[in-house]
């Protein structure tokens, strides 16, 4: 039988003993668990960054992985814990908006309330829920736990408003930036499925943080462009990046998760 | 049959080959073993940091465990070597400190000087022991090696005098911060079963490093705190935190590891 | 049947999904897999330092290991992949010198260029070679393909020029700084079995970011030395190092990776 594999995404960095405790936790409940870690950089309390970089890694994963992810600025409120199953794969997550991009993926979702507290490790502090409820809960869903035990329905996961542009004014839409990766590379919100004509037809980019620049070249490699100059791409991640070939575009344009864009196409 | 888990603490950090290095020795030696990162990053040479982030680790994992600690200033000197079990775990460090707070945790410890020769990898280099002796030591203790075969008794062990505070005067004491975490927490070494009584009555911390603020409220979660306000809370590391909700208490108060801090109760 | 392992090393970093992504698209081909970082934080960019690591990393791994290395800033041109087959061990990775050090290791190498599409990732983009073809390559060999189904025989493999020391008069060498590792230690490219003379004759070694200051003692262990000297140890990488007890050389001389070193000896 396969080893079941837990994949796991947090902001709680790789110096602290955090994702270790999580993991000790897991392993004494699923001891054949593999454990993957998308990522634990993300920007402290970053809910947009950490829907975004989940959403990217989630599907190259085989069906039945469990994804445990805690960025969760209101542990200790009264903030719900949600638990999900799309297409074979489970995700358990505060109830923040963390799954907002997955719960719009376009697969049928089933959601749950997690509730159950025969599952959570006790007792339960109010600090680090990742430890006492979202590391045990997901080694009981890699265990074979059904979804339906860990709570009733939940039908109004709460949805982040970063995930897509609004159109403002014909062929106008604003955006904003999702993530800036390790290259510089400024991820924007713009999908390409919705807003690949900007390779065939003239458009502009401009960002809040640096609005004297326009981007309006497109090239579809990094290799093809000039040292130095702004361009956008397809990039790898589904949406519209701005990038400069070996050099950062974050820095030439200023640019940070959540910056403003607007886009215009002629 | 299980496979053993083997986690690692290092000061190493993650860009150089190091940490490689070791986990390639150990699959060599144990190719069944589990590898868990704790930590990494400590702080280059800081056997405190060190010492507290494996003692707020190892009791989350499965007994049977092995846990592999190495942040070793002292490397190619007369410093022993030392292998230690504990409530079913057992630990393979320098013996400079770093086992301090896993060897206070109350349960009873047998202790052995590493010097079995044959256990080690040849040849000994004088500046990487944790591939050389721990990396190989640890592998051969997860494989099902005695203790007692790696060495003799050791009764002294080095302890650290960063690990518990001292009273200085009537209701009043001297302790230091353990550590910082990504959050900008900032943890002192006053544990909560033995100073948990500034939940009900007045007290006051001052850090060395801003001896101009007083941290006198204390609050059982981050959410129920007015943004900005210091605050002292229990954590989840069974030791007194200092934090700001959402912000850094350790940048508002300028502090790092082993800044000396003072409480008074009243 | 022991669990293959597969070792990653790449400039991706580990805030961003992409090696997550990476480790996604193997488990699905090779679900047994063992996935061991070597390092995600080698400089951007920067083949020298990522053939250097690898190098160092490789050797400690069990025969039967896949290593899988990207270090691509020529990814979506026309540079060639390259599988690579070396005492057991087999590596892929793109044709731009990332596995120089591997290649001039002393043993026989079957070099084989990376080009039958059926076992890549499909689509494949144009930014993403390692999700798209070096993870998937690297998940078959795992899985016991036969390195002469990737591609026909690659003859002129490409060496990168920063390996070895080149001699300018007599008793005089050029060489350079390979890395910088966490503690500052400066990791040179004089090899320790032509140069170990060091040990016991006069010498100089002075770089090129501070010709001042001139670097001419010798010692085989740190613990032996003066804080604050500046001194040259056989290190444990093979190369000679420079290092001062418990403070960073690298600071000390304004050293990077790429920087020019003369060695005099007498």
């Amino acid at each position: 039988m396969k080893a079941p594999v837990i994949t796991l995404l947090t902001d709680f960095g790789l110096a602290d003993h955090y994702v270790a405790a999580m993991k000790g936790v897991i392993l004494n409940l699923c001891p054949r668990a593999r454990l993957i870690d998308i990522s634990h950089q993300i920007a402290p309390y970053s809910i947009s960054e950490g829907a975004y970089t989940l959403a990217q890694a989630w599907q190259y994963f085989p069906k039945g992985t469990v994804h445990l992810a805690v960025v969760d600025p209101g542990v200790g409120s009264a903030r719900r814990a949600i638990a999900v199953e799309i297409n074979g794969h489970r995700f358990v997550a505060p109830d923040n908006g963390l799954l907002t991009m997955v719960l719009a993926s376009g697969h049928a979702a089933k959601t749950r309330e997690i509730s159950a507290r025969r599952y959570f490790r006790e007792p339960v502090g109010n600090t680090f829920h990742g430890r006492d409820i979202f590391a045990p809960v997901a080694a009981h869903l890699a265990n074979g736990l059904a979804l339906s035990r860990l709570g009733k329905s939940l039908a109004d996961p709460v949805i982040g408003n970063f995930a897509k542009p609004v159109q403002i004014a014909d062929q106008q839409w604003r955006g904003n930036v999702l993530s800036v990766d390790r290259f510089g590379n400024v991820i924007t919100n713009f999908d390409w499925a919705t807003f690949h004509e900007i390779a065939q037809r003239p458009f502009s980019l401009k960002l809040a943080s640096r609005p004297s620049t326009k981007v309006n070249k497109f090239h579809s490699t990094y290799a093809s462009v000039q040292a130095g100059k702004l361009f956008a791409t397809q990039g790898s991640t589904g949406y519209i990046e701005i990038s400069i070939n070996q050099s950062s575009a974050a820095a030439a344009l200023n640019a940070v998760p959540g910056t403003a864009i607007a886009l215009k196409c002629e």
